[in-house]
């Protein structure tokens, strides 16, 4: 199909179309004359996976090039590259917290190794978990850590389903989409489920006595 | 203490804390001559708080201003402020997917009304959950809604813990400050700990094949 086409099957502005081009996040068209290229349904499907990182996901075009780049080499071995597109979609935070993070470095490798989880804490979730905990901690709500074992039992019980459902998608590139495409929409999902479950424990707990 | 002083001992700079405070986030602080203001204790921690918000939580300055409007107004009950802080904290999403937002719409009061939670399909968190999983869709995952429970029994259990700290946060502006900060500290938390039980999940089930 022409660009037009493109742009209007997935409501994304050719010139927008051009820019992701450039940018290295979707594939050229096949040219078919000298100024004039084609489509196919994997721009279609390309598109669509980058709005969603983008729209919900929140990811920058940088962050979304890393993780296209990894999907797309045919050379990593896929828990390489589940790994780097992990890393690619950790938030990073503009500045560190003033003080504290040694010691909420200390607490990540500790409940890492309590958990028996095969992951290093150096990995930027994990330093992503150690910069929360020391800005947690710059609040004065330090005391938030005790709830952190029902945090670990409700993250290994949604990656136990993510993984689940991950298994049931057995080609390559789609096996890496899937893990993109769930951990950024849910994260988007996790935390609107949470505000819900929280508004109805909060109607229990404080709606009757105000 | 004076503005140098504030500046110093929070690490936000002297016009980063005029600009907070010209934007309703900060309280001015005591006039002590007509050229020289006075802060105390009080600036210190909210001045934390908005760095929490603002670099952890991602938070944009208006909205941040509408989470500290509902935590300074002494007339609303806590419920309601509860429910307006949460609402603050839902992420807005750049764009309506194409097709489809209905019909996730449906499956959103559905999940709601099978999990017996007291919330409405019609606020902003069930928006953000309509609209994530209409985004799922698009991108051709689907299927992914079939670990919905799963992500609802971990919200319930994230959701139970973080009302069982704020239970133990009596003051009234304690206790509010305790749900933003909870959730907005608690998703980067949240985020991180799942991306390190994936880690975990993916060696055990990639790890050796490859």
């Amino acid at each position: 199909m022409r660009i037009g086409e493109l742009s209007r099957r997935t409501g994304v502005s050719v010139p927008t179309i051009k820019f992701y081009v450039r940018e290295g996040l979707l594939p050229a068209g096949e040219l078919t004359s000298p100024n004039q290229a084609s489509y196919g349904e994997a721009h279609v499907q390309r598109l669509r996976l980058i709005r969603a990182l983008l729209d919900v996901g929140g990811l920058s075009v940088a962050g979304i090039r890393d993780v296209i780049v990894a999907v797309d080499d045919p050379e990593r071995p896929v828990h390489t590259v589940l790994g780097v597109a992990a890393n690619g979609m950790v938030p990073r935070y503009d500045r560190e917290p003033d003080t504290g993070i040694e010691e909420a470095r200390k607490k990540v490798a500790e409940l890492i190794a309590a958990r028996g989880w095969h992951a290093y804490p150096e990995n930027p979730a994990g330093e992503a978990l150690a910069t929360a905990l020391a800005a947690l901690d710059d609040v004065g709500h330090g005391g938030f850590a005790e709830v952190l074992d029902a945090y670990a039992d409700a993250a290994e019980r949604v990656a136990g389903a993510d993984l689940e459902y991950v298994a049931h998608h057995v080609a390559r590139e789609e096996l890496v989409e899937s893990v993109v495409v769930g951990t950024v929409l849910g994260d988007a999902i996790f935390a609107a489920m949470r505000r819900l479950a929280q508004v109805d424990a909060s109607n229990r707990i404080f709606g009757r006595a105000t």
